[in-house]
């Protein structure tokens, strides 16, 4: 029966089982570093009174899975814990060869190994982090009526810009990849379901190389009926996210500023919210900074740093919604009042996380706007939805990997992935 | 201020909003039923006394989206809930067409226009009954210390096997769409990470036309180490979906048993393990069932419903475990003892709804199995994961369409997914 580390008594016979981090063989002892789900522990072989064990336990290979039967006991010269395992018998159930993986690797390498790389001190509890950050946005939204779907990734026709969309073999004909599921998100709301959520990957065919673009990514995505305006859109998110940060920052803020050198900080008041041109005369006014032209209308990453520094100096705030986008610059669906879409932008540590809106839901608005798009026959299928009956509505995605990624300061996109998919990238 | 329907309270002046399910018109009065995500109300207006508001009310569709802006009264007269909606305020938020979809539409009538179709009391609750299913599978898994992880659905290999995957136009080169996680899942494992799991869409291109296939489902994935044996995995299974089982019935039974005329049963005891051979024997002896000489080592449809039959019968059981598949049937990953597999099929009300087992870690028998299979490149990747220490483990999935599907007891499966994908349907 296998113990879990965080489970040991002293002095109580237990098993104890998991991956070896580091084998250090003194002079006259040998030490397995040993970490299982719950913990690590240290297990020390005397290599004069367990000689029977020395063969097997020297023998042990960083990586290893290896299996210890024995007791805990506490000593005052073990430094982490200041607990230490002594095995009466040890079994290799894996034994690891030679990891190929340095510590100064470069990127590409690392993905190359990238289950090696999940081993190292840093990304130990990446996954953890993140899993629960998405645990406790859902939990947030089963609290407030919310319904996760499962919408189709296979799509018929491309959608919102068939520029970047994937291409699929589909029996005798085409299909397409999911860019986002908006449109379904709102067949929902059309549905009568009032309130709707979907965790789920989406994909985009960018060729760009930055450090916040890949080709396939998590989406969380909402949608909710019977908004007043796309102000209570703003209102769930900041709301959302304030309750997972807190939780979060309870249960790991103390690894994530150990591991990860950066504060969780939990948003005590109302994320400010700025018009953006109001933003960029802030902008211009205090670091002297003037928007590209084809820019105009719109943010683009210097811009999102900026606002950053900006609400930091203003409001002492990470977050900080910017709206007023110009409509050019916005999709067809989203709502305008006297020719503004009715939406918004968040910005956190210096990276949009969040488009959102609230949305047209009258079919004739609607019709008129995709047309002054130029979409036609793609979006048919989805202007259906408004004729039967549908509610005000809007709502908003936040990608899973760029906000793991800026929760964790992490420098790229793909330190944030389980695997990292790009232009060049679809392996492992 | 709107008032969600639960929450209205007698005599107090309130607004509500909500979608119009029907209108009828009478010699004194018109009545209107709304509903909303709490519940539904019979709005009543008086002909002669509501002059005013007699207009609007007639011009009423089914389906429209109104608000009522008025007071709520305890009413003996009323059938359902003994309450009606006195309004002195109408307001038609979103006029709806005449519904096109008739109520014995055929099945792909009834796809055209699902969202419509969705609205009907049969399908009302359908995806809250769904979402809430998976929460309390997640919640089970949370609980029991596993991890979400998100897995890339874009693949540089074919996997696992070659025949049924689609294949994507990926920039200059070809990509796959994953027809599961299980490699990742394992990738996940040699990781480090104990116990993973993942619900994401799965890809099958298999064109084939049975009430249990599609191209697109939702996979309900699980894999976790240190096992002992794949009787650990049958072991979880049973816990994760009799919690889940447990939940729904308390929550959602009487609504299932209203809707669908099923009962949700909560398994009291440990689901029967019968193996294969003797299932056969069993049902040739029971039911003078011969399985075809092509499916012998495996089950198939009749199987499945027969093998149900007889756990009702002898153990009383609506789930039945059934082990000792041959080698020829399962894939090259399923660890093996004397040439057997060491895995298992779940019997639900007469499908499969599971394949699990304990997975091989060790990379030459591993590597001996994927041989014998003929498999070579395509899962070279994938061999590298057992080569750097990998624990024992195992794992399974489950269809989320599918388990809905029996849960509710319809007849096919794309009455269970919110959009349907078979090779003749990619719209809406």
């Amino acid at each position: 029966m296998r113990c879990l580390i965080k489970d040991l008594k002293e002095n109580k016979a237990s098993e104890i089982r998991g991956m070896v981090s580091k084998v250090r063989d003194t002079k006259y002892m040998v030490f397995v570093m040993i970490k299982d789900r719950s913990g690590f522990i240290q297990v020390s072989i005397d290599k004069n009174e367990q000689k029977d064990l020395l063969d097997k336990a020297l023998s042990i290979t960083t990586g290893s899975i290896v299996s210890f039967t024995g007791v805990m006991k506490l000593s005052e010269y073990v430094r982490q814990g200041g607990k230490e395992f002594i095995p009466e018998k040890i079994e290799i159930i894996s034994l690891a060869e030679t990891i190929p993986l340095e510590e100064n690797a470069n990127a590409d390498t690392k993905q190359d190994y990238r289950w090696l790389d999940l081993r190292t001190p840093k990304n130990e509890f990446l996954f953890n982090i993140q899993s629960e950050f998405v645990k406790y946005m859902r939990e947030y939204l089963y609290n407030n009526d919310f319904t996760e779907i499962h919408t189709p990734k296979l799509l018929g026709a491309a959608s919102e810009s068939g520029s970047s969309v994937f291409e699929v073999k589909y029996f005798d004909t085409k299909a397409y990849l999911a860019q986002s599921p908006q449109f379904y998100k709102q067949m929902a709301i059309a549905s009568g379901i009032e309130r709707v959520f979907e965790v789920a990957p989406a994909f985009r065919a960018e060729n760009s190389n930055t450090n916040r673009h890949c080709t396939e990514f998590t989406s969380f995505d909402l949608e909710f009926a019977y908004i007043d305006s796309y102000k209570d859109v703003m209102k769930l998110e900041q709301e959302l996210l304030t309750y997972a940060l807190k939780n979060i920052k309870e249960e790991y803020g103390d690894i994530i500023k150990e591991r990860y050198g950066i504060d969780v900080v939990v948003p005590t008041k109302d994320f400010p919210v700025i018009d953006l041109n109001d933003l960029l005369s802030e902008l211009n006014k205090r670091y002297g900074y003037v928007i590209p032209e084809y820019d105009i209308g719109d943010m683009n990453a210097e811009t999102e740093k900026l606002a950053y520094k900006f609400a930091m100096e203003e409001y002492n705030s990470e977050f900080i919604f910017v709206t007023g986008f110009s409509k050019e610059k916005r999709p067809f669906y989203h709502m305008r009042k006297d020719n503004i879409p009715e939406g918004f932008d968040l910005i956190w540590r210096g990276m949009e996380i969040t488009s959102g809106s609230q949305r047209e839901h009258r079919y004739d608005v609607l019709s008129a706007q995709a047309k002054e798009k130029g979409l036609g026959k793609d979006v048919e299928f989805y202007m259906q939805f408004f004729k039967y009956g549908c509610p005000p509505h809007g709502g908003f995605a936040i990608g899973v990997d760029r906000i793991t990624m800026l929760l964790l300061g992490l420098d790229h996109i793909r330190e944030a992935q389980f695997l990292f998919r790009g232009p060049n990238r679809l392996n492992p």
